[in-house]
């Protein structure tokens, strides 16, 4: 089992139990998403930006325009981090106290660098799509090298992480278990609806296998 | 229409047509859900901590453990901010840079306080399962004293805010539509499973109408 080390930034204080360093783990909730929050200063405050991303090995990367502040700003400090969650339930205990949700989260610490050759900005982009909407890319006009000179690709990585898992039934207190008072969890998910094609060719063309595959899987 | 004024910290400057400052489409953002994501900064890096709330008014409330390094440290520095987000859609445009999401987010920046007296306390933990689990709270088993001891609660005043939200469909460049090329939007939603209760007398007692009555509004 390979482990990111344990420092002052990642050690997780509250709620040890939940926690685990396991670079598999760690991977697999962020292979099961597309969205992160990523972490910045302005003005002396901390601003949390939602974002696409992608995994490759230990590397995430996101991106947006190259007059994104945030961007800029996270490239020039280099102080940020990324949080990515996974909401999997409510959690309905007998007290307010351990009311909780089930969830998968992770938090990654690392090292920001502009990625600047335009083959490795369009092979990043292309995962970025993808990891949105798996298969997708290939079908997709290629992009205009103006639009590829406007597009900031960032590479983070990922230098120490912790997760935190919860993925139980309800703890209560144990003597609140001969209560009259119901308990259970409410499983949350996201899902996809019925995919709707734009007006006009893809109104006649149908929907792409893959866009139907990916509604399959997740509706 | 009431709106938050503008300044350098929540004007929006990215896609500024997807922006809004109004007070009512901002409040009706932050009623749709109960997680938000509290920024706080920990030896020079912003680290984001996803936590349950609830709104009244122009205030938003979370809690922890008296313990919690993060609440602790940004009642002391008033430095935070907090962000929602619903995402609503997966929008697959003709080219890679069209791509984007549907979604609503807010971000929020404003004053900390510490919330003392146990009656307010008590009001406020019960808003928060509330928010969560509407009609919930009446069916717990009272708090006890020492739990409300070690829960801290906190009151972020909002005094300035911004929401953006991306709600229409593809917008591909004009000369794109004539390519052969699928595009459309795939809905997302978080939905509920139908609620599991926990062993023992849960089960005997069934399910309380209130979570069915949640269930079926969200599955």
């Amino acid at each position: 089992m390979k482990e990111y080390k344990k420092s002052k930034l990642n050690r997780v204080k509250r709620g040890q139990n939940r926690a685990t360093y396991d670079v598999e783990k760690i991977n697999t909730i962020l292979d099961a998403g597309f969205l992160c929050y990523v972490g910045y200063i302005y003005e002396g405050k901390p601003i949390t930006i939602p974002m696409a991303y992608t995994r490759r090995d230990n590397k995430i990367y996101i991106h947006g325009s190259t007059a994104n502040r945030m961007l800029l700003s996270i490239l020039e400090s280099e102080e940020t981090s990324i949080t990515v969650m996974h909401l999997d339930g409510l959690v309905l205990a007998r007290s307010g106290l351990h009311h909780s949700v089930n969830y998968r989260s992770v938090t990654l610490f690392g090292s920001l660098n502009k990625i600047e050759k335009d083959e490795e900005k369009t092979a990043i982009l292309k995962w970025i799509v993808n990891q949105m909407m798996p298969n997708h890319w290939d079908s997709l006009r290629p992009m205009y090298q103006k639009e590829l000179d406007r597009t900031l690709v960032v590479e983070f990585t990922i230098e120490t992480a912790s997760a935190k898992i919860r993925d139980t039934g309800v703890a209560d207190e144990p003597e609140d278990y001969a209560l009259p008072i119901w308990a259970g969890i409410v499983p949350i998910k996201q899902v996809a609806g019925y995919p709707i094609s734009d007006k006009g060719k893809p109104e006649e063309m149908g929907i792409p296998q893959h866009v139907l595959d990916y509604y399959e899987q997740n509706k």
